[in-house]
């Protein structure tokens, strides 16, 4: 079956709102990709990697793609989830995907898949037990050639500014032989991505806050001496380029301590005694002063909260964590921000992005916190969400209460390279399409969305992640 | 006023789009139809019997048309509920129907009505104060013709394969009677309804567990005995053509208790002492030991959770259960879930489908879950939610992040058993208007869509079933 | 840039579909205004009241606005609120509005304050730094014509009911002068707004009490007492024309408790020592007496429940209530009604309208439980949700389960009178949408359709609101 990629697809079927969004969309397609939250290891761009394997480049690392397939009835092991696949196995795991193609009817994955197959490898074959091995060949040809080297196609897909997500205790070498060479224009910046040192109460904090000690010159027995420790790497990271920091917890929970039951509590998870209830107090103690460094140093501060991680056990144990088990929860915003804005809402040089997989709090607590605090920008549809009925319902659940710009531009949140131009590709067209209905329903002029769609992939991000 | 049924009802109103969902319906139309839960009583099957009357066959039995009359200021004895109707009285509740027919604008009530009214009754007369004693006599008549008794209609309606809802201590004759037929084609099959003897803390849950004892001929003084006897009763009707187990709880909890706990509890329960809340443990034990027996024989579980049930306490005193006061409460999946998951997610012999009458779960937790478990598939919308737009809501919802595979298939879960074919038309035409909507915006092709709408109405129950 | 108002706007794209909803909406663009609830002030319609510019009349009190402006960096103050501005501050305040309208693309603000412009003020200019001191010209000099005085406004809205929102102390003086005006033919009457009276753990209850046992002339140093003097400015209340009581707790609970109880708080809460969660469940059994006095009285009881009022400390310190920083939260309604539905909720005197903030509960709780409660309507969309696609889902959410006659007609709730037909206006071109959908996919004939919308804005909110 040939493969092809409908110029309009995406848009919507009503002639009339297809021809706007057409007109919106060619005004955008060809800007550059600014990315400013994802993770694509720096290691590939600062050694210019060759891509080893169709597999090991498309498949094994992208969660989204091997969940369904668990869910199908593939081990993940077949799959290359923590294991090296020989040869023969890569070019196995290919052929399962292709073979269960059909699961993927209606999901982003099978349209990122398609994008890349097209745009990147030029392969115009439908992924079918027939096809497997065409595309296979097809795909391992293309990744022998010299433009397909993380570089070169950093060039070609227009990406002008990248973050990846690092640990605080990075040394980022590889940020800084990028940014030391002059001929590679695109920035490559780090994350500042503390979770781990903000869970006093898991088993692993200890020898975490050991570390931070080590690397960054600073004592880490007392809160204090933590609380310098994390400034000091903020500041590494600034001058390494970092933009933001990011944050994953279960809950949004946010809460001032005194400074004297800080530095009790942080004393008992120092010595391994702390309760669960209180780990949880303290982080989110740690949380408002991550909060407070964001308004001393400018780093824009990201949160992706409320997920239920390592959902299978069995599966954890058998092959760690990130391979798709990892389940949304519900989450509450109002109550669970509103220490911390209360203290930074107002703050002009915090920006807060709130990003949410509980789409039921767009329309009743991001869309109106962030269309009253200037602090705040709502998250666009991230995992599980970034897919284009999804981004549709955000757009129309949060647009009315709090606009076009209270929110945060597109981030890809990806680990899948090669899909960044798709994705953004893919978020450009629902934004136009929605703008176009707008326009349709006489809701909004054709300039004002032009205008719109154009703020949205350029100066929206620019001045959201301070690029 | 004339009826008519309008042969592109339901399908989007672009001409585009419903020309592609016109092409697909029409691929599927005709399918038989394959109904795995439902509440139509064995009994009418076995003795082939006479329906009474338009009011005790439409209107008395059925809680969505008589819940809303309530509404409207209707007493429900008026329409049969809790007591017998003269003839007078059963054309005086037909006429308060028609008479009230406008209160239905909008609902799925009223499309199933209209639909029987056309297509079972060959009545093409709109409800009204005036229309109403004509449809009652036309229908009465229609009810006196020998085509009218169930076994005819089943054949009429295609309907190839019937679930009843029935309690583990059921002797099942009816349907012993139907499968001795041989010139009867239909499978009708029970359904191991255990809701009763899995709520230890109910007042007559000790007397459900003595008559639990005597048809199974084990002692159920015991937990182990109460484990014996509820495998047992599960292997008779399996015998008997079952291919599911139902269960409906106020929240989805599953938990393993160590065997020595659950053992107290169940006594205490026997002696009548057990509290509110270990009520709810040793429950949410036996909801994970009923999915243990389903790795073991196979069965597939639905689970129907989170509904307040008798939510009008003086309406439940005067006319007793299921007569529309049950009202949905929210839910939790991810967490709830976990522990079974945990347990029995990856087992290849189990079958779980979740349903919910709180849509927030659809994106949120349902399509990630069955996104990665094998074990688990998304029920599609019950109750409430089993309407057009709610419908396509659920597509939405969940397609991005499961694909077409994780759902259920259709269930059309009623007492109104004039109403199946409606029921199951209406889900194949939204089916086929999102799937033409995806054709339309070139995310799916023709021939893709076309297959995924055969497989759901086909290949999909009679894989999650087991048929 | 000219500025003009498509006649089309709002209705739905396609033109089959834009063509039934142009014909329903004809048919109720020019019906009169019925508007059972808001916060336009008495005193202005009392006394005729000329504006006195156009910050005061259109921005400072309109926390919409000034709420999406504050996000955008412009500090309250600048925008009048809490001040008094000077003619220059006036101007600049209008200016700052004109100069951030493309922060309102997308919002229901944009879409009433243009409407404002055209249809009001008769000014065809988009806002911007451009045009910003010709508009405020505009509006100052139609602000100065006798014409554009609230009556004469009244009179040309077509506003035949008004209802305002007032203190239970009110002495209503204004009504009065308004019901004496013979040759004034609009009803403007009071709501009986009793919050602050039944939060007996508040810090201002006590005062509050006190003032009510002196304007009622009843003692109110016990539970009776309380009881007595409500009654008694229930009664004063209707005797001026109300129609309806409002009630905005931070929860929906209800609760009766036996009389020794509520007794015993609420000596506890007069002596200033109650807890506050004792200060909650006396609040519940407070709201539950409403309920009791509204079978008694008829009037029509709505509740507005879940905001976190003044979300933000340092601005309520400095400019009060009111001001935009009020954040909505989750809402539970099924169990929480419960106790006040089991005593009330048949009864043939009873009308309780709930309104919500908290979209997950339309399809989920509101539409079931109006679905079966005679006394029970939901409320039409609220509040950040008061928009374009906010309505089309709440339509699309409670219809299936409760259709058109279950919702409670169209309430504008606004500060901002001149926006009150845009608000009507843009309710029935809405509804109209949702009808021509329903028309278009052969799910409602046209008849229906135009006999719905006609009930929409005239029998709906006359019966639900007793007028």
């Amino acid at each position: 079956m040939s493969l092809e990629l409908h110029p309009d697809r995406l848009l919507p079927a009503d002639p009339t709102v297809r021809d706007i969004a057409r007109e919106l969309y060619a005004s955008v397609a060809g800007l550059p990709i600014i990315s400013p939250h994802g993770h694509v290891p720096a290691q590939w761009i600062a050694e210019d990697t060759a891509f080893r394997d169709p597999t090991s480049l498309l498949i094994t690392p992208d969660h989204y793609l091997t969940r369904l397939l668990h869910a199908s009835g593939v081990d993940l092991a077949e799959l290359g989830v923590g294991t090296e696949l020989t040869p023969e196995g890569s070019r196995r795991a290919f052929r399962l995907l292709c073979e269960h193609w059909r699961v993927f009817r209606g999901t982003p994955m099978r349209y990122w898949f398609e994008s890349q197959l097209v745009e990147v490898f030029g392969a115009y074959l439908e992924p079918s037990a027939t096809s497997a091995d065409a595309l296979y060949d097809r795909i391992s040809s293309w990744i022998g050639q010299p433009t397909s080297r993380p570089r070169a196609l950093m060039r070609e897909f227009g990406i002008e500014f990248l973050a990846t997500t690092d640990d605080p205790c990075e040394d980022l070498a590889h940020h800084r032989a990028i940014a030391r060479d002059d001929g590679f224009a695109p920035r490559v910046v780090p994350t500042f991505r503390p979770d781990t040192y903000l869970e006093p109460a898991r088993p692993t904090w200890v020898a975490a806050v050991d570390r931070l000690a080590a690397v960054s010159g600073t004592d880490t027995g007392d809160y204090a001496g933590w609380v310098t420790a994390m400034e000091d790497r903020r500041a590494y990271f600034r001058e390494h380029g970092a933009v933001s920091t990011d944050h994953s917890h279960r809950d949004l929970g946010t809460e001032r301590l005194p400074d004297r039951e800080a530095e009790q509590l942080y004393a008992a998870a120092r010595a391994g005694r702390i309760s669960a209830a209180d780990g949880d107090r303290l982080r989110r103690h740690m949380v408002d002063e991550m909060a407070r460094m964001a308004t001393e140093d400018g780093l824009t501060m990201t949160l992706h909260p409320a997920v239920h991680r390592n959902h299978h056990g069995p599966t954890s144990d058998r092959f760690g964590a990130d391979v798709g088990a990892d389940i949304p929860l519900g989450v509450e915003v109002t109550q669970a921000l509103s220490p911390l804005l209360n203290r930074y809402g107002t703050h002009p040089n915090l920006t807060l992005v709130v990003f949410t997989i509980d789409e039921t709090v767009y329309s009743r607590e991001l869309a109106p916190l962030a269309g009253f605090y200037p602090s705040l920008r709502i998250g666009v549809p991230w995992w599980f969400l970034d897919a284009p009925d999804a981004i549709r319902r955000f757009r129309a659940a949060v647009t009315e209460s709090a606009g076009f710009t209270r929110t945060s531009g597109f981030i890809d949140d990806t680990r899948a390279f090669l899909s960044i131009p798709a994705r953004h590709d893919m978020s450009r067209r629902l934004d136009c399409a929605h703008l176009a209905e707008l326009v349709a329903q006489h809701r909004l002029g054709i300039d004002e969305a032009a205008e719109t769609a154009r703020y949205l992939v350029t100066d929206q991000p620019r001045d959201v992640f301070g690029i």
